[in-house]
Order: structure tokens, then C-alpha cells, then sequence
């Protein structure tokens, strides 16, 4: 199995006071490896994730496609025995990176190369992206819960803690399914960021959790149309994330009614800011001065 | 024609010294926009992008994906006439949305889906990934210039100054062609960083600039591996990222001859650092101390 950072030795260079510098130190990359996905014998798609949580990964990749819908979908989840490479002494070894997935009723799954799943309206736009997410969708969000600000940056200063790859790269995202009360349920972290959501659906969905309607999305990047996409074919009712949001993403959200939060940033003493783009009905406001 | 900002009301919430702060103010988000792209008549791909420069993202795309080589290889490139919607006031607009882009010889097109290009070996891995960009690759990387870091860290100035939408909206990634004495020649910004590097790749095709062999690309966020795969199609010898750069990234620049400097960070004082991943030959360190 690959391994999630990889050591290695680098140059720095610094300008100080017009002056340069020029050292050596060593330094962790994040790893990013292909991982050539198979369904049911065919190939499906290679993605470029950090290796560990596969698994995870492709469940929760087959979901936000639409392709299952539990995980009694899948019959046979494995690596593929053939994907072998000779290391350098001469060994074969398993890359782990081919996954081969066979789903229990192959009639279920869409033909349509998934390029194509939007286009069929020549009059293609946010409009017909938001209606094609819409019909997709099988779980209405929860309007029944609340939480306050102070758990969400609660959540985010443990999720800060918790991002162990960033902290030694700098380079990876990561994503958390969050209680109610600020408590973090799982953490996943790819230098991908669908991959980081795609895995931590993917773990609920294993863990059969779906719809996650007591839960919100914890993203550590910013919010595009697809991230919107995946949380809401989870039923997950807010997604709050630490970067911008898109104006699909936005817009995407007010249609399905979730709640989004952007810019969460809290730091040690408790204190913290957010913004709220949408739906911020879910968000306890009543102790505001 | 698309906006690239967009303006929206939000509410804001704060919390200092344990009390919370509700409040309500303008802001503005980064346009995403589906757009559609046929080849030859056929679905090629949709990509969400912030609309604008769509000519030159698509050029800069089909280049990466060695569907076409100079500007020749297309015999028209247009916005397709039938994508209408109503709009609010029911007239028929276009959305901008759909392009039809017709090569000169179709059969050099590669038939495969893109989803299957590297999954021809069962062994997928890192070092295959590699292999794949070397045999894809046209031209040999600039062995014969030098730059300082001055140099870079200068261009990263202006490059920050120009980046008016991220200023804006925080949710953007941009891409710049930066010459040997540190001069910006184009930049570009889009919710996707591939975007952001296919429309600086597609200018310099459409001004016939290909190879990029006098150039360094530079980029707001972090390298990953279809970065460098990008930059090395186009025959730029040096990435240069605000970001950090993943493990593949590294060994693929390592191995294609390419200079990849991560984490360029400079003040407005003319201090800054960055790091040198692989081919440091090419930044002139003659000056260090």
C-alpha cells in the first residue's frame, strides 16, 4: 500500500534585506498515485488521489454519480491480482492502485459515458446543471435541526488538529462529516478534493449512515458546484467550508435548500468568523447581540 | 457572456471575546459555469469554468490532450447557435455555454475515451503515469537559460496585484507565462486551476508561441501531476507554484528534465523563499551567500 507523504530532499531558497540565501533540508511530499477504477470488468476512470481509504473512495465516487445507492449495491470490491510492477531488486509487487468493483445488479448502471451525463440540453447552464442535480437527488434535507457557530468552529479547530498530511505538506485537502455538537465522526485527507469528500461518503455509506441528515460536511477548501453536488446526494442538510464558495455552489445550494458557510476560520481563543451564502435558517443565531 | 464576479448579499457572523455578532453584507463570488465542448459534432467533455477566454481554454486543453499540436490543426471554433434559454423576461438568450470546436484532420484524433488513455496497463502506477507524459511529449525543455529568484519573486508581485478576481472573491485560481527577466506576457484566472493553465497555454497556441521554451508558468495554487504534465506538452521548462507540489508532480518534473519551484512566497519588500524540488541548474544562485 502506498504511503500517504513521501520524504525527500530539497533546495530552499531565501531573500532577506536583499541578500540570498541557499540551503538544503528535508522536506514531506503528499503522494499522489492513479488509481485506475474498474466496474463490473470495464474500465471506468483514473483518478489521481492519495493512496489509503480506496475502499471509501470509490463507494463514495459510484454515489455522487448515481451509480448506487447502498452498499449492498456492490457484490465484490477488491484489487485487481494482475496490477503488478517489478520493483527495483527485480520483485513483482502490487501497485494497489487498480481497483476492480462489481456491482450486484449491472442493469442498474447507467450506460452514458459519464462526460456526456449533462449535455444533452444544448442550452447547457447553471440552470440545467442545478435541475440535472435536482432530479438526482433521493433525500429532501432535514430542516429540523440546528447548530450554533461555535460548533462549527469547534469542529474546525479539531479538524485543524486532526489534518496531520497538510501540516507536514502543506499540500492536501481534507474533508469531515460533523455532529451537531461539533463533534467530528470521520476525517479523510487527498491531495484531491473530491477525493477527500468522495471518502468520507463513501465511509458513511459503508457504514450504512446515508441519508446523513444529523450532519454536516466539513470541507478544508473551497466550495464548488460539484462539492454542493456530492453532500446534497448524501442528504447532508449544511456544508460549511474554510475557503470561497462558487456562485453555482450558491446557487445550487438555495435550490436544494442546504445551508452553506464559507470563509470559516476560528482560531485558539474561541474566537471566529463565517460567512453565510444560504438558508442560514439551520444556523442558531438567537444568542446574537 | 458570462459575468466573472457576482455579486450577492450574505450574512456574517462573528464571534470575539465570546460574544456573537450577527450581520448582513455585499459580497461577491467567483463565477462557475458549466461549458460544453463538442469535437467534431461529437460530446467531447463538459468542464465547470468561469466563463471568459472559453476559446482559449479549449485550445489550451485539446493541446494538453495531444488532440492538436499549433492553431492549424482547428478549422472553427464557435459558440453553438441553439444554446438558448428564456430568460427572466422570456426572450431567447445564448448562454455562451456550448462551443463546437472542427479540427482540419480528424482522424488524427485519438478515438479513445479520455478516461481510459492510461489504463491500458494493468500495472497502473506513478512510473507509468510518467512514461505516458514522456511519450506524449514533443519537445525537449530548454537546457540553455538561466533565471534568479529576484526574478520569479518579482513576477509572483505582479502576478498577486493582477489577480483582480481573487482580491474579489478569494475563490479563484490564476496561471501566468512569466519571461526570463520576470514580466508577466499573460494571465488568466478560473475556478479550476486547470483551467486557469489551459487558457495561458491556449493563448500562447493561438499567438503560435509553442514551445514555451523561453518561459516559466506560473501558478497561484499547488502542482500536482496533470500541472506538470501540461506545462512539459507545452515545452515550458520551469513551474514555479505559490502552493505546494505533490509526490507525482516532483518525479514527473524530475524525470521530463523540468525545474519545479513550490512555495514562492515574497513580500512586498523584495524578501521572499521559495523551494527547488528537482532541476535547480536552472535558477542562478551565483549571488547566495
Amino acid at each position: 500500500m502506498g504511503r500517504v507523504t513521501q520524504a525527500r530532499r530539497i533546495e530552499t531558497v531565501r531573500i532577506r534585506d536583499g541578500r540570498l540565501f541557499h540551503g538544503r533540508k528535508g522536506d514531506h511530499l503528499a503522494v499522489e498515485e492513479p488509481l485506475d477504477i474498474r466496474l463490473n470488468g470495464q474500465p471506468h476512470s483514473v483518478t489521481m488521489r492519495t493512496p489509503g481509504h480506496d475502499v471509501e473512495l470509490i463507494h463514495g465516487l459510484l454515489h455522487s454519480e448515481g451509480r448506487i445507492r447502498t452498499r449492498e449495491d456492490i457484490a465484490e470490491a477488491r484489487y485487481c491480482d494482475g496490477a503488478v510492477i517489478e520493483d527495483a531488486s527485480g520483485h513483482a509487487r502490487n501497485t494497489y492502485n487498480v481497483m476492480d468493483f462489481t456491482t450486484r445488479r449491472p442493469q442498474l448502471l447507467p450506460v452514458l459515458p459519464r462526460s456526456s451525463v449533462t449535455t444533452s440540453a444544448c442550452g447547457v447552464c447553471g440552470a440545467a446543471s442545478i435541475d440535472d442535480v435536482r432530479q438526482q437527488g433521493r433525500y429532501a434535507l432535514a430542516r429540523d435541526w440546528t447548530i450554533t457557530p461555535q460548533a462549527i468552529l469547534t469542529a474546525g479547530r479539531a479538524f485543524d488538529a486532526e489534518q496531520t498530511v497538510f501540516r507536514r505538506t502543506g499540500g492536501i485537502h481534507g474533508a469531515a462529516l460533523v455532529t451537531p455538537s461539533g463533534e467530528i465522526l470521520v476525517q479523510r485527507e487527498d491531495v484531491g478534493r473530491h477525493n477527500a469528500v468522495d471518502k468520507v461518503i463513501g465511509w458513511a455509506l459503508l457504514q450504512d449512515l446515508l441519508p446523513l441528515s444529523g450532519h454536516l460536511l466539513l470541507v478544508s477548501s473551497r466550495a464548488s458546484f460539484e462539492i454542493v453536488q456530492k453532500a446534497y446526494l448524501a442528504g447532508i442538510p449544511l456544508l460549511a467550508c474554510v475557503s470561497a464558495a462558487s456562485s453555482l455552489a450558491v446557487e445550487t445550494a438555495e435550490s436544494v435548500g442546504m445551508t452553506l458557510a464559507g470563509f470559516v476560520r476560528g482560531g485558539e481563543d474561541g474566537d471566529g468568523r463565517m460567512n453565510l451564502y444560504t438558508h442560514p435558517e439551520r444556523i442558531d443565531l438567537s444568542a446574537a447581540q
